[in-house]
């Protein structure tokens, strides 16, 4: 299933995509898509569901974040060797993590704001794994069950407040609009093999980043049960997997997105999410 | 006014503590300590109640977290100069930022995990600022406006996986039970001067935390709007402001809890949390 959120800022309803393209309101069947919603009894409820019976969405709302009350927003930096390279960086023995803030959340073709001050707002393509269930200590080949879905997410950065502004990585990653999500939840039954997902950036129409969840260093179930060794996971984290060679950061020279330019994103299967950038 | 969250775990209801100590149950008034009852309508409203009125809550309840559906933990390092010296590092220029994973925050007096594999678990007497309304870009004389109140936190750290797993800290603050908060979220009208109180951690009876909030580099209202350049702060998010020397990393030798231990701390006027060490 396509599971989404569209409606106003803050006031999503849940809904979904019918094989047909067509969104259909869900808001009579589950509050939001989130919490217990994303369980494994909860995405069954819902696949029980007469999908043609479900309201049909009038018109063309905004898509919200396909995921409501994200608990942690987690991220994987280094996650493909020829990424980590380009940063100048070896690869990573064991997984990077770092958070972002949940308020930097926003809808998939949401304007992303450049951060006052800023000069280096930099764009990542990611696949986000959102949680489906409560996990700690699991192993790696029980992490799955534990996986809702997926979906994709750009894991927006400022190099100088990331790098340059004393300490840990937060800082640069958790401006507003940070962290398009969406536009679906794409649950996982949906995906024959999560580690094969092309992935791709364009800026103004220019492509920046190619690449595919085949050469991620550590893949999906292997994240799910590290991170479960230091903290519970729980029902509507998410976590963004890391990101594929060509972002700003590694160009020759260094190149970074300025108002009015326009990002289109999309890994197969998980849709596209098209960003104009605006000044904070 | 002193405002608590009581009951069993998940389950906390809203009350307050009068000024005979006694308990007072809020849950007819509010829904819970979080989110918009933390504006200043909300706490006014409480405020405007007859406390005399209030049913008194009996026996001796769980204390949770003294906040609910926090949506960023954000903790700010080597916040004071004697403690970043016993670190091995200099002051920092700026504020250091990292994030606690919301997961783990529990009740002042629940038992604390030692997590598998384990053997530097550290304690970490903060005050921690609790966000009362939406704050971006906000000048230092503002940021007061935008705090609800104050709370005691213990700002746990496995050290090992801090440092030594590979990047951002994250890792080594986010384990469950890491972030005890309470028991009291404490309105900022009942502080005379938040950067004059003391601050207090005993392991096992033996003093090893002594400090005055007076000696924070970076104070209260400076990290509120520092932080507002780089993320919106929303209600109910918490500021854990850093931890004044005596550190079980800065001992010599260093000395780490273990399973049995208990810690117990204080803030004056922010009341006193218990916990006893427990393995995961």
């Amino acid at each position: 299933m396509k599971l989404l959120r569209y409606g106003p800022k803050g006031q999503e309803k849940p809904g979904l995509v019918d094989a047909g393209g067509q969104i259909r309101d869900l808001s009579h069947h589950v509050p939001d898509i989130a919490g217990d919603v994303l369980s494994p009894a909860g995405l069954a409820a819902i696949a029980a569901l007469d999908i043609a019976s479900l309201p049909p969405v009038e018109g063309s709302p905004r898509i919200g974040p396909c995921v409501g009350r994200v608990g942690k927003f987690l991220c994987i930096g280094l996650n493909f060797a020829d990424h980590a390279r380009e940063t100048g960086k070896e690869p990573p023995s064991e997984p990077v993590v770092f958070a972002k803030a949940v308020s930097a959340i926003c809808g998939p073709n949401d304007d992303v704001e450049i951060p006052r001050g800023s000069d280096r707002t930099d764009w990542e393509v990611e696949m986000g794994v959102v949680i489906g269930s409560r996990a700690k200590y699991i192993s790696e080949a029980e992490a799955m069950d534990h996986v809702a879905g997926f979906c994709l997410i750009n894991d927006l950065s400022e190099r100088r407040f990331q790098s340059e502004r004393g300490g840990q990585w937060t800082k640069g990653k958790s401006h507003d609009t940070f962290g398009p999500i969406g536009p679906w939840l794409v649950t996982r039954d949906e995906i024959a093999d999560v580690q094969d997902l092309d992935m791709w950036l364009d800026v103004d129409g220019e492509r920046r980043q190619t690449g595919n969840t085949g050469t991620m260093i550590f893949g999906v179930a292997e994240l799910v049960s590290y991170l479960s060794q230091f903290m519970t996971l729980e029902p509507g984290d998410v976590i963004s997997s890391g990101t594929p060679p060509g972002v700003g950061l590694g160009m020759k020279p260094p190149t970074f997105l300025r108002e009015g330019q326009v990002v289109r994103l999309g890994i197969s299967g998980l849709g596209e999410q098209r960003q104009t950038m605006v000044q904070a």
